[in-house]
């Protein structure tokens, strides 16, 4: 967004405004589809930010350029499509190597000039291979710059979708951040006369794992059965979060396809319940 | 990105391909932060794509361009930092609001032209009042657009931060959806003759929700236990994260809250290991 209060001249109806919806059918949403792209406000080339974010996970995938038919291809075959200006045409990002982002939805930013693409990855998104282009830190530990090989990286995609994860220190939200500390943990080398982390214990004793388990979620259900506070409930649920996950990675689970089931299973959930009240 | 295979000029030490890491100090570190910004990509007005994002649910805040100043004033004074082209001046965001985006980590992409500030937000990050600027949707349920009033919004950001959350379809990654789903629920009305949606059951009856969360729990585990293989933990997982999500709002807490609480834990925790090996 600038910042400025401009706004971009949008006419959408509005979920709160509107006395009763519109009947919508394939070529009026289509239209007024159209109307809204164009109403977008694209720079002097034609162009506006499109950002790629996992739609489960919450990682920006990549971001690049788009132009009014970018947006709109976007928009209409689910495929997350941006502008090439070195080979001036548009670019479907998999066309090539078959890593489509598959398009769930679409948001504008308040003014206009930025959209996000909210999708899955069916492959790395970068073209080095990697997850995320973003791979390399301005501000590590201790000052250092950290930036990762790419080999790190295609290593670090297939775990991430076979097993857990991988050490590789990209801009990741706090649950995926976590998965990756546990797998890091599991491959950590034992040595001699020092204690291993508590998570590699837990790992190493699936007795002790689901003990804990048990454990934190009736420590959980106890801080409401009790009324210990919103405090003690939120400290209860982290601790339930991370011992979960723990046991998910010992069973070789990934926490992507868990998120990926849940909001499947919820979209549905909406669906029917606005079925059954019909 | 680019779609081409260009890379930023960028001399950092690879954390894999270094022998032994060079010293830091204070001076030092700087210094080579300020070559490897000077480094990124800037286009032919100075300037690079800033993208900020909230470290812990991942949702994507705001976009807006940087100079070079701008992103050395992030990661010196981890305060989210762009330019204003409008005001032809650094635009740290809140300076007058007090609405900081606390910078925990910067991230640049493979080419060098655009950049993640991953952070908290400390109030709204939108000028309109809104938690992201992301809330305009192209593509709404039926093809219809869904344009949120700003009230709505900033009754959303109290929401998430007090209590929940507030229905806005804002571009959010699934554990923040799904907490916002919980909310919608929990305010349904009760129709007569209709049955209630079942998360709607379990904020009504807390015996059962704990039940729930109890008996969910034990079958994660039973998942591992009795090798049930990995979609069945998978599944297991996604349920006592859904149940667990239920009882953390009937005790009036937030998942934002829960996972900062989790990253801080573990940051620590990665330090003390560090320190206990030495």
């Amino acid at each position: 967004m600038s910042s400025g209060s401009s706004r971009w001249n949008v006419r959408v109806s509005s979920s709160s405004s509107s006395p009763s919806p519109s009947p919508s059918s394939s070529s009026s949403s289509s239209s007024s589809l159209e109307s809204v792209v164009s109403s977008l406000k694209w720079d002097e080339k034609g162009m506006l930010v499109a950002i790629a974010q996992d739609a489960d996970t919450g990682m920006i995938l990549m971001q690049a350029f788009a132009n009014k038919d970018a947006v709109m291809n976007t928009v209409t075959s689910r495929k997350a499509t941006w502008y090439s200006r070195s080979r001036d045409k548009l670019w479907i990002k998999g066309e090539e190597s078959g890593n489509f982002i598959e398009v769930t939805s679409v948001y504008a930013d308040c003014d206009g000039d930025s959209v996000i693409y909210l999708g899955k990855p069916r492959g790395p998104s970068c073209h080095t291979g990697a997850q995320t282009c973003y791979y390399t830190q301005l501000d590590g530990p201790d000052g250092a710059i950290a930036n990762n090989q790419v080999k790190e990286h295609k290593k670090d995609f297939a775990h991430t979708h076979e097993h857990g994860a991988g050490a590789a220190p990209t801009a990741t939200p706090t649950l995926l951040a976590l998965q990756r500390t546990i797998a890091d943990r599991a491959n950590e080398p034992v040595v001699e006369g020092t204690k291993p982390s508590w998570t590699r214990r837990l790992l190493s004793n699936h007795e002790l794992l689901c003990s804990k388990v048990r454990e934190e979620a009736d420590e959980l259900c106890q801080a409401l059965e009790k009324n210990e506070g919103v405090e003690r409930a939120t400290s209860e649920f982290g601790d339930v979060l991370y011992h979960s996950l723990v046991l998910l990675h010992a069973a070789g689970g990934d926490v992507n396809d868990a998120l990926a089931t849940l909001r499947a299973r919820f979209n549905q959930s909406g669906v029917e319940e606005k079925a059954s009240r019909k």
